[in-house]
């Protein structure tokens, strides 16, 4: 699917401010970023970095005062095959090296704590893809998505409890459950196509069968319309923007537009 | 110094299990092992993973059983440098790349709720080295080595509070507190001559001035004796051994010697 | 049912602490003491308190070095009614004012994290007794009694997730939904009659229809054959033991013998 | 001090809501109420309950819509000793019975996880008036009063550890690190003269020599200005309004006027 996104950030920085932006599509074997163009300000130095292993790119600057940052581009995404029915899960000797920082807790996913829980309710199920499925199938039906119950410090345990959240929470409720089915998970940010309201969304992955496979425990947006920005733990890994320091946010406008099927 | 170290580990696995142990020294640029040998049961076949960029080493594998692994190996684990008394902080666009992950929060070191303490009791000084060395100041002359205070679920928030614990929540704090202070520090396991009694140990680095400086917060071991197992960026990362369900551990035995200084 | 309870306790303590002792049997409107014998260490001196309202009782001292307690009655504890099938809940206007406290959040209950899923969970349900019994099904369905799992610090909130616990960690998540439905509910110790292994049991109350009715959310004992010892908040105010520093437990030893049906 | 006092709260409940508001000058020994006038909507069916053991009251009733409550009063509050330089302690025998329960943790004070810091930084200290000194000494040196850094769950625990929050993170301090040191402490609101901006305040108190002594932990306003409403064993007891299901808050006004010295 070929798509026009575009971010607007409007932050106000007391200070100078060290500051960490990950809005750029990857550049990664299945997606092609066909034109694009980000501004910082009025001409700011910036160091954009570029991640060969998967395409991930960022900006690191310095920024103080009233800053917009705008971000622009048209992305190919290329074809996105969905979970399927079947699929193995590995032992952990099968795996590639660069998985299994993904089996293990994080900041946002304690899934230490959920071991008892996720073998009580899901270790029956006969291969990978139908305990990812049940997993997201419990989220679904236990989970609503309901703006404003959670903040930057909620964590999948909370959002357990509260069985409400937002995209955020509901992937991190995603990835701590797989992960505490010793199945690999990472956190992914992503513009979505037909997101509603339009806004950066997180989703997530998993690794069954050789293959990392996208998820969405929202279901608000259709899987085949991500276009990927950057993976890692969780949410501190592939934040927006990352600061040094508090700032004040005062606009973050994301459109994603269809320009070719 | 040229050190001789071993570590007899002796597990009981109610079923197969699969099992990550990090036990054996990095072959790092700084440190060179001269002779090894490792067993692992009655010959179970076993995946050797080498990551050339650390030169850290683990080996995968899956096991039933009462199990004993045994590693021995000597070790020149080469010249540390002690952290000098001024070195200064990078802002983050001149740090590498992969010091990135260490600014951020992580499993048990939630550096995103300290950054107000952090700055509050320690950004008055003047640079870096001036602030870690601060940071293991005050840990300790807050936190008392107390075996048995915390759990495997203990986080440095936990830690700050109770003020005691072990090697691993001294080194949980320590990293927390240089994160919400915006230095990039991480987790590191090891060896240690002179660890009294005998066991793993964990310290952790800091990066300043163009260079990863390794610090004891525990103050019970000399830095010129520490053999680097692995880093991460908690004990999550780091741990000597991770399991995929639980298991009972039997026997931990560690040993040191010198063997030339 | 009159039963003959025995408690024997030996701690060792290494300076002069302040004990609360929580071990006596109500002498309330219920339950009559027909005979019973308390000893602490060599005739130490003690306080003992008395509760008009409730009944309960507790002693009050000062101890050092090795100290056994030992308590024996005889005791009548009355008809315990069941939970009924149905039974309303009261708004909070009609609510004795002693209730009031049991619809709060306590340090083991957070009933304020459990506003959102309690509601969704049991909110539809027709009256207050079938919320509880509801409430009681789903910890059935859920938690597993498992020693070993929690510890003094366990709240609701951990059981919650790590669906595992034993009589106080039942009884705190029970406690916990019903308060988080708006119905009084208020922790309970207990000599239990056929509790194996013997030992001190925890339960709780709900209040609906204008009595107090008991709940054994773990359905280890029959209720009929509960001793009531003291009521509260939480595990904090029904502990048999509380001291004013760490101390050693040695020896906890209960016994509940029927003398009469 | 004789005080016009008056509360303003307006609220929009989206269906039939039971709230228990707690907004009323006590009528205690130490604190008269002259004259006063409490509005509840349209002439609102309610409960009014009086406490003679406190002289503390609460009214109880069932709100829809949009509604106003009101209060004024004059009252004249006594006069209120301050903490003195030397007061004693109580070991647990000699406490009055009332007094036990402000001993244990609570929501919002979980004293039990303080033990060790508490021991550790006030032991040493000659008696009970030097050591709730020295912890209100230490939350004005450790804590800022900054609005909008905690949330109706706040815990001590967090604020402890962000080392800022508003008038009832520093009562939920003070009370924790008192009961920690084996002192009952209770929460306590108030009408408070001076206190700018004008609201409800929260404070504390501590038993010692045989009375409870009132402290105010943010110093931003006199203790002979304070007009006592309700005490209990943290916020969850003494909150202004509670509510049975989530409402909108439009308005609280607070006014404190000084009639007479």
């Amino acid at each position: 699917m070929q798509l026009r996104v575009r971010a607007e950030l409007v932050y106000v920085f007391q200070s100078a401010t060290q500051v960490l932006a990950s809005i750029e599509p990857a550049m990664s074997v299945d997606q092609t970023v066909l034109s694009e163009s980000i501004t910082v300000g009025d001409g700011v130095a910036i160091v954009r970095d570029f991640d060969e292993a998967t395409g991930q790119r960022q900006i690191r600057t310095c920024l103080s005062g009233d800053v917009t940052i705008l971000y622009e581009g048209v992305v190919e995404n290329g074809t996105r095959p969905l979970l399927p029915a079947k699929a193995r899960e590995h032992v952990w000797s099968e795996l590639p090296l660069g998985c299994l920082p993904f089996l293990l807790p994080s900041r946002f996913c304690p899934s230490d704590k959920f071991m008892r829980f996720a073998q009580r309710e899901f270790s029956g199920l006969p291969d990978g893809a139908a305990k990812v499925g049940a997993v997201v199938g419990w989220i679904h039906e236990h989970v609503d998505y309901v703006a404003g119950v959670s903040t930057a410090e909620t964590t999948a345990e909370r959002t357990f409890v509260d069985h409400a959240g937002v995209c955020r929470d509901f992937m991190h409720l995603g990835i701590t459950l797989c992960r505490a089915l010793n199945i690999p998970a990472r956190a992914v940010s992503a513009y979505a196509w037909q997101l509603n309201p339009p806004d950066f969304h997180a989703v997530f992955e998993v690794y069954l069968e050789g293959h990392w496979w996208l998820v969405d425990p929202t279901g608000l947006a259709p899987v085949e319309g991500i276009v990927r920005i950057g993976c890692g733990r969780d949410a501190a890994d592939i934040a927006f923007m990352t600061t040094s320091s508090n700032c004040e946010c005062r606009k973050v406008a994301v459109s994603v537009e269809q320009l070719a099927p």
